[in-house]
Parts: structure tokens; C-alpha cells; sequence
């Protein structure tokens, strides 16, 4: 049976015929590796997904994590995945040989999340927090911090967190209290003593593996106690769970979250610091914190992007599965009840309901895939300019790949329900799960408002425009080539209207001259933009579509009208909010307090 | 305390100043009533939402029925709540008191209902079915069988269901297979033996009260012993689950639903007659089943529109609560980290989260209680040609007061989840459930799908128009008296514009000839239609606010400011979607089988 939660033949496609992986294993960093090898590696994480992740995904969100005789109790089966996973050599399959890994790209590394996230996301918490935390340590640890802390969760039995917010800092980390205090220095670099609360930890306290390497921000007291203000003063800790002599360091479970979703990754408040004050090494220079952590949040962006639109893909395959099987009804315009009902992928408006998921989810994905291409090409391609350009890409649209699978993603999943009718509202069928799994991904790691900020304050109108503008440049490139097939010149004109109209928004903001003005609006304007984007990404896969070699037919013609679809119904929406955006409109201000 | 999960202002607001219940109290009908004796029951309806079904809201969430040593087991306050509530006179308040009922408008039970609904909506699933079963059997039953299933609904510990769903026939009730065989006729009635399952019964089985009447849908059984095909053939009996002499009539508990929300409503699936028959009574004419349920039906829709309005309502005032109490981050703009944290309300995007939710949440609601009004109107107007024209616009507005609310209350239910953040994910706050109880509406009593094929093609197309005109007739009227306002002239504009796209699609669509092709796009257009309708009910709303007297400033600010946000920034997101709706693109029936 095919893999039924994310369409492997159109993953494929996206890979081979649209993203050209042939091309980036030209790159001397991947020489190593070849179609072949990209294959064989997607083809172990579907079976895995298929085998170790997929069984458990219902029972995991039935039987949440629990406080037993002092212990975190998870779903035996979880573990039992994540080391299938490790022992498959996935951990560090993006890893440089050098750090034990297989030197992947990471955009294969992500199509085998995808895989992996299509079938159990909660399972995949533990991946994602691991990997980001060891790649964190390996890039900013010293060699005996990445032999203790950072090997081990890539090749042993470590499990990693990042502890950011605390109860009362959730996005405003410049407020955290946690405080580190100098206690000399050993083999393992400057350590602190560690006093704090920690808030939204997932997976910050089980019996999974030999340890837990907590990545704690906190901020070094200075000379007269205080602590600094502002995201200036705050540094980066390893804390350990057990110490290096095997001692329990000080890091104790004040509760566990029970969340609506996402239940199998167990999410924890933790106290740093009860007793004695708990043992952390500074990862990097002191003040360095933040900035540190936030080279990780691309990826961890682009991971929670990747999550959101493998659960839309999911949703689509399974709501699209039902519409097959089910009769229900008759055609419009049959009168005679005597007639056999037809499938519910028969009436027009499943249809409706199936080729928006398909426009959403594998316009998300595709982002996604797109963005770990540029992973790549920013850190391996062989041209600098190369790498540059790539990066200036990627941060401009971190934000977005972050922000439009999941809130698009959340819409799909709401219409894989509505296909299932009252099914899809049981817990006997996956819908309404992977509809609350999804619910999480427009929160964490930075909300939808804070992604808004960033894109329109920090890219664009911070940035003067540089990265905008290489991104007009590809889109200006799609849009030519795209000029040149009949079936393609209207979703052109319809993406080509969608730039100018959000070109002319950012000049209109920009002129404002005061940011506050320009960025009342900044989760509108994202989402316009994010539609933008992805418009731009249908356009490009159409066209890959339109000159693949051997695929079937209708699934080719499938993918061009999905991007039809798009751009005739999805982008089209974003005019109206692009005009009030640049209207410049003051009413959220004038409304008064009580005027709610 | 104010009563956190309405705003009992804004719901007295739209009751006195906007749809002058003093003017419905002129009716003979309510004679015996006035604006004291109004408020006086929703003063009462806000105390019982307070006492007794706001309290167990989470607890029966998370304690759903179970089926323990043959009996299903409810949380006891629900029943305490309904014992309650009808002791309090409610369930019969707007029957007429020939019935035992006080007469009241379905106006203000419809305000009596928001307010239960806003606190506990999985026991006020109890109350509809109930009321709508006892109202069924008034309206249609020998006066026998009001006398032994109705009135115990009302005054009694009757409670009732409605059987239509059977697992293999939903949204398409001709292929229904219950069968029913003549069994002799006794003082209540002509007698049957029925035999078939039905599916998501609520309230099918528990041990409240002293029975529970089920209004079953089947078929009687031609000479031939074969059932007739499709809807003409359905009939109505009355089976109930104790039998007149005492016994348990043979209707089999087969199993519960699990589902994602609304879990106080115990939802089943019932066998009928697995041994002798289920002994069942026919309520109205052999044949007129369907049509008898369908004039329940516009009453249900307005329930169901009602139910997720008050839940839209809540999320709002909660999230608005949230947002004044929690202190996170800085102005824009405020560099200095040192000031004091802000209120989250401070913040222009969560400011937008909550002016969205009061446009649709308020909209929605008022939308509901304009139907409500409509039905008194329809009902009680002393005037033949009101009563008529009344009946006309409900029947237009039926499909638009069930979806709008559903559809759009989930959108508002999402953003009180995301305003409060990580919070908001965890079940420690209401918002989730909030969220996961909405999710039910646009499924039950008609999915969103059937409802858009009834709007457009009965009461549009189907019905020359005539109801569309005087829709029509009647915005035109507030367009008129809006323009005489200069704050509201802008908003009208808008709402005008929308008017004349939706007109101008409709003439398209009638122009196509064949109803398939109009069709086809029948639930974009049902959003668009609803989104004028509730721009219009805005822009009324408006009006009356800046003609009252003695309220608050503040308040009628905020009531003109979220309309201006409504007609600015929801409203025009109509015209892309009308356009794709009247170009008559058959894109949707182009996609190949496998091209999904």
C-alpha cells in the first residue's frame, strides 16, 4: 500500500523534476551523494514513517504524557520510533562527516521530515528540538562542549531542548529573569550557576535516552546583582539534565502543559535553580544569547513551516481517500431516487474543498522545499555571490515560510473535516487531530504578528528594500518564462497584478516615514505577501510540471490547474487588504478602551 | 461580576434600541407583555447561565458520557442545570400559554439562548432538541399526543431527540432505510413497528428525566414489502424510549460518538427494532415526514446560527478580558527596555485580532437575533402582508444565519486562541474548547455545502427572485437612511458596491441556463451573500447606535468603528470571490481523477 498521508510520487516530482537535486549534487560539499543515494534515503523515511511513526500517532494524543511516582511517563512507542530514527542514521543525515553525519542537503533532510511529520508530528517534536539544539552546539560550541553535549544527540542516546520564554516573557524575550551566575570555569568552558523559571519546554523532562541537554537563555547578573535590561545582556547555557559526574543537576519539573494538540510532545514549566542553582557552560560569548539562538531560528522557522504543511498534505490525502470512498448523494440535476448515490468527489463542491487543500498544502510544501534548497545554496553553493543571494532570500522569507503553511495549512485541515462531514468531527478519524496538531504552528516559535513585524519592519522597509528586490528579480524570471506556455499566461498576469499591487503597497509604506504607521498592518501585509510567494512558487512548479519527463499525464494536468486554481481564487483575495494596508488606515488606534 | 462571556450591554442594545422588542410587544400576541417582563427573563437567563451552566462547561468537556454497566453516564450537573432551567418556566417560555408556555417572542428566547449557549453550549444541546421536538409534535400532533410527549417536554422531565442521520445516509435523507410497518392504531394514533439504525443522535440515550421521545424519519413499507425510493416516501413517528404501559420500547443503544467538542451532548448511534419493533407513532400525514422535519428545520438553523454566534461572542470576551490583563512587550517604537511592559491591548495587531472578533462575533450575533425578530414576525405580525414578507426573508436568510455564524465564529475563535498565545493551546484556558465546540456548526443540521445549494438554488434561482428583491428592497432602505449620517457614508458605499456585485452575479448566474453551472460555485457565493447581509445588519446596527439614548459613548464608538472596520476591511474581500462565482468556471468538474 502507498503511503497514504503524503503523496510520494508528487514529493518526487518536487525534488527531482522542480528542485533539481541533480543540480545541487554538483555541489562539491554533497559529491558524495546522487539521485540514487537522495532516493534511498526518502524511501527509509517513508518506511519508517510508515512503521515507527504513523502507529502510534492516535494512541500518543489519547494518552498524554503524565506525572507518575516522580517520573515523566510517555507512550513507550515513542521512543521505540525515535530510535529507529537515530539508528537509521537520520539524526545527523545533514550533519558534515566531520560531526559524524552523512553530509545530506538539507533539502533532502527536510523531505524526509516531511515524511516523518506527515505521520506523527508530536513524535517529530523530539527530532526537531534535538537536531536544532545539537546543530547550535556544533556551530558555536567549543570541541569538548560538542563532544559531550552536541555528539551525543546526534549519534547516542541525548535528547535536546531550548528553553526561551518564561511564564511572564512568551514573545517579549528581553523581559526573562533568569538569572546565571559565574562559578568558575573547567574542560567544559565558563560555568554558571542558573536561577529561573522556564515556560513552554517541550520535551523538557522523560526518562527517554541517557540525557536531556537543556540550551537556557539567561542573563549573567552584573557587578552590583542586577540584571540588564533589554535582549542586549542575555547569554547562552548548556544545562545539562544529569552533569558530567552523573550527579541530577538542579533542574526540576514544575508542571506539565496539557495542550489542545500536539499531546505526544511532552511540554514542561521548568525551575532552574531550586537548591543550589543549576550547573550551566555559556555556549558562545557572553551576551551573545540571543543573537545566537536566532541563527537558529531559521531553521527552526522553516521546520515549523515544514510541520504545518506535511499535516495540510496529510489532511488533503486522507480527506481526498474518503471522497473516493464514500457515496453520498446524487449528481445536481438527477431527479431519480432509484439511482446508485455517487462518491462525494463527485459533487462540485468536495471538489472545491479538495483542490484548495491541494492548491494550500502543496503550495505550503513546496515553499517549504524551496527554502531548504536555499538552505543549501547558502551554505554550499560554490559561488559566494551564489550564497549571498541565497541568504538574502532565505531571511526574507523565513517569516513566510514560518507563517503561510500555517495558517493555510489550518484552513486545509479545517475542509478535511468538513469533507468527512460528521466522521471527520469523531476522534475516529484522523481530521480533527491533525486539525488541533496544527492549531500550535501560527504560535510557536515567534506568532503570526511577531512573523509580520519581522517581514515588513526588519526585511523589508529595514532592509531597504535589497532582498525584496532579489525576489522581484525571480518572480520578474518565472513570470517570463512563464509568458512563453498558452496555459500559463493568465495565472501569470493574475501573479504579475499580485506583485505590482504589493510593490506598490511597500512604496506607499515606506514613504510613510514613521514605522509605527506602516506596521499596524503587518500580519495583513504578510499574509498578502506570503500569498505572493506562493503564487510564485504554483507558477514555477507548473512549469516544471509542463516539461517533466514521463510523469502521468493527469497528474500533470492536475498540478496546472491547482496552480490555476490559485491564482484565480486564492491570490486574488489579497487586493482588497493590500489597498486598505496601504491606505495607511489609523482605525485600530482611534478605537477606545471601552469600545471593545 | 458582569457576566464574562456576553456583553449583556450590547445584547440589550440590539434588543431595545435596534430591533425595538417595545414595538414587538405591541403585538397582540405578546400583549401581556412588556419591555420590564423582557428584561426581567434575560436578567433571569444571564443568573442561570451564571449558576448553573457556566460551572460545569470544562468539567463535561473533559468528562464525556460514558457507557458504564448498561446505562450512559452524564456529569449530574447537566441534568441539575436543565431541572433548572425548566423549573425557571424556559422551555415553554415562547410557547403559546394555551400550550403551559408564557407567550414570550422567539426574540427574546433567542436572547435567553445566547446567553446559555455563550456559557455552557454542549447542555444547551439538551434544551434545542427538546424544544424543537415538543414544537413539532404542537404544531403537527393529535392532541393525544401533545397531551403525552409535548407538554412532558415542556413542563415535565420529557426530553426529545430528532432521528434523521443513518450511517450510510446523511446530508442525502432519501436513501434512509428505516422501515416502518403498520402495527394498528390506538388512542395516539396509527401504531408501527419500526426497524433500522440511526446515526449521531444526540441526546439518544441517558438516564435524565423520566423519557426521552424520538422523532424518527422512515420509510412505511409499500404493499410489496419494498420501501419507496427517496424523500417523498419519509414519514414521522414518534418512538419513545418508555412506552405508554411502562416498558422499554426496543430501541438499542448501539454506540457513542467520540468527538472533538461538544462533548456534554451525549451523541449516539441508536438501533431500532432489533427484536420485536420499536413501537413508534406517526406524527402528521404518511408521506409528509421530510416536510414536517423541514419546518422545524429554518428554527434549528437559527439555533445552530445562534449557538455559534454566542460562542464567537465568548471568545471574544475572554480574549478581550486576556488582552487588558496580560502585560507583554513594548510599543513599536519604544527602544528603552527598562518601561514597563504593556498590556497585550496596547499592541495594533492584537487590536486587530480583536476588532475582527467583535465584526463577526457581534455581526453574527445580531444577524441571529434580526432572524429571531423575523420569525416573531412571520408568526405574530397583526398584519397579513408582514407576516408573509417576514416569512419571505427568514426563508432567504435561513441558510445565511446558519452559516455565517458557524463558519465565521471559528475564524474569531481562532484569533482569541492566538491572542492569548501559548496559553491559549493549553486547556488551562476556555478558548480551545471554545474553539473545538464551534468546529461542530458548520456540519450539523446541514453542512455548509447544503446550505449554500439552498440558498442559490431555492431561494435565488429557485424562487424567481422574489425574496432576493425584497432583501433588496429593505438594504436599500438603510443604504438610504445611512447616507444621512456622514460617519456612515463611506460604510455605505461599501455596503452598496456589495450590493450591486452580488446582483450583478446573480443575473449572471440566472442567465446560465443550466442550474449545474450556477451552481457549482453555490458556497463561495453563500459566504459572499453573507457578508453582505451581515454588512447590512452592521450598518443598521449603526444607525440605532448613533440614535440612542443614554448609552455610553465609548460604546457607540466602538459599535460605529466596527462597522467601518467590517465594511473597510471584510466586505470587500467579497469581490474577487464574486467575480470567479459569476465567470461560470467549470475548472472545478475539469480536474481529472487523477489529477488530485
Amino acid at each position: 500500500m502507498s503511503f497514504p498521508y503524503l503523496d510520494m510520487n508528487d514529493l518526487d516530482f518536487m525534488l527531482a523534476d522542480w528542485l533539481d537535486w541533480r543540480g545541487l549534487a554538483q555541489f562539491p560539499a554533497f559529491a558524495e551523494h546522487d539521485e540514487g543515494t537522495f532516493r534511498e534515503v526518502i524511501a527509509l523515511a517513508e518506511a519508517l514513517a510508515q512503521d515507527q511513526f504513523a502507529p502510534h500517532n492516535r494512541e500518543s494524543d489519547q494518552n498524554e504524557p503524565r506525572f507518575e511516582n516522580g517520573r515523566v511517563v510517555l507512550l513507550p512507542a515513542i521512543e521505540q520510533a525515535l530510535d529507529s530514527y537515530r539508528e537509521a542514521g537520520l539524526m545527523a543525515a545533514d550533519f558534515v562527516t566531520e560531526q559524524g553525519g552523512a553530509g545530506l542537503p538539507t533539502l533532502v533532510s527536510s523531505a524526509v521530515a516531511a515524511c516523518l511529520s506527515a505521520a506523527n508530528i508530536a513524535t517529530c517534536g523530539y527530532v526537531l528540538l534535538t537536531r536544532a539544539n545539537a546543530r547550535l552546539i556544533v556551530a558555536h560550541g567549543t570541541p569538548a562542549q560538542i563532544e559531550t553535549w552536541a555528539k551525543p544527540q546526534l549519534h547516542g542516546r541525548h535528547y535536546g531542548t531550548m528553553c526561551l520564554s518564561e511564564p511572564q516573557a512568551g514573545s517579549s524575550l528581553g523581559d526573562i529573569r533568569t538569572r546565571a551566575t559565574p562559578d568558575g570555569e573547567d574542560d567544559l568552558g565558563a560555568r554558571y550557576r542558573l536561577r529561573g523559571n522556564k515556560m513552554w519546554i517541550s520535551g523538557g523532562e522523560h526518562e527517554m535516552g541517557d540525557n536531556i541537554v537543556h540550551l537556557v537563555l539567561a542573563k549573567i547578573a552584573q557587578d552590583d546583582g542586577s540584571l540588564p535590561a533589554g535582549t542586549k545582556g542575555i547569554s547562552l547555557f548548556a544545562v545539562p539534565r544529569i552533569l558530567p559526574d552523573g550527579r541530577r543537576n538542579d533542574v526540576t519539573l514544575a508542571g506539565l502543559n496539557h495542550k489542545l494538540g500536539y499531546r505526544g510532545t511532552v511540554n514542561t514549566l521548568l525551575n532552574f535553580g531550586e537548591g543550589d542553582g543549576a550547573l550551566g557552560w555559556r555556549i558562545g560569548g557572553a551576551g551573545q544569547g540571543l543573537a545566537i539562538m536566532f541563527q537558529m531560528m531559521n531553521e527552526a522557522r522553516v521546520g515549523v513551516g515544514l510541520g504545518a504543511a506535511a499535516l495540510a498534505c496529510r489532511g488533503y490525502r486522507q480527506s481526498l481517500a474518503y471522497a473516493r470512498e464514500r457515496p453520498q448523494g446524487r449528481p445536481l440535476g438527477v431527479k431519480d431516487p432509484t439511482t446508485a448515490p455517487v462518491p462525494l468527489i463527485a459533487h462540485p463542491d468536495v471538489r472545491r474543498m479538495l483542490i484548495v487543500q491541494k492548491a494550500l498544502a502543496e503550495g505550503a510544501l513546496g515553499l517549504v522545499l524551496r527554502c531548504a534548497r536555499l538552505i543549501d545554496e547558502e551554505q554550499a553553493a560554490p559561488d559566494e555571490a551564489a550564497r549571498q543571494s541565497a541568504g538574502r532570500l532565505l531571511g526574507l522569507l523565513t517569516p513566510v515560510v514560518k507563517t503561510f503553511p500555517s495558517e493555510m495549512g489550518l484552513r486545509a485541515n479545517d475542509l478535511a473535516i468538513q469533507i468527512h462531514g460528521g466522521y471527520g468531527y469523531t476522534r475516529d478519524y484522523d481530521v480533527e487531530q491533525i486539525w488541533r496538531d496544527n492549531r500550535l504552528n501560527p504560535i510557536h516559535e515567534g506568532t503570526t504578528g511577531i512573523q509580520g513585524l519581522d517581514l515588513l519592519g526588519r526585511k523589508i522597509i529595514g532592509d531597504g528594500g535589497a532582498s525584496l528586490q532579489q525576489l522581484v528579480g525571480e518572480i520578474r524570471q518565472t513570470l517570463t518564462r512563464a509568458r512563453a506556455q498558452d496555459r500559463l499566461i493568465a495565472p501569470a498576469d493574475s501573479l504579475q497584478a499580485a506583485l505590482e499591487a504589493v510593490l506598490s503597497c511597500v512604496e506607499r509604506l515606506q514613504a510613510f516615514g514613521d514605522p509605527r504607521l506602516a506596521l499596524q498592518h503587518a500580519t495583513p501585509f504578510l499574509m498578502a505577501f506570503g500569498h505572493l510567494v506562493v503564487g510564485w512558487v504554483w507558477l514555477d512548479k507548473a512549469l516544471a510540471a509542463l516539461a517533466a519527463q514521463g510523469r502521468d499525464p493527469d497528474y500533470i494536468e492536475g498540478k496546472v490547474l491547482a496552480c490555476q486554481y490559485f491564482m484565480e481564487w486564492e491570490l486574488p483575495r489579497i487586493h482588497p487588504d493590500l489597498a486598505r494596508v496601504a491606505a495607511g488606515d489609523d482605525l485600530l488606534a482611534r478605537i477606545p478602551e471601552g469600545g471593545f
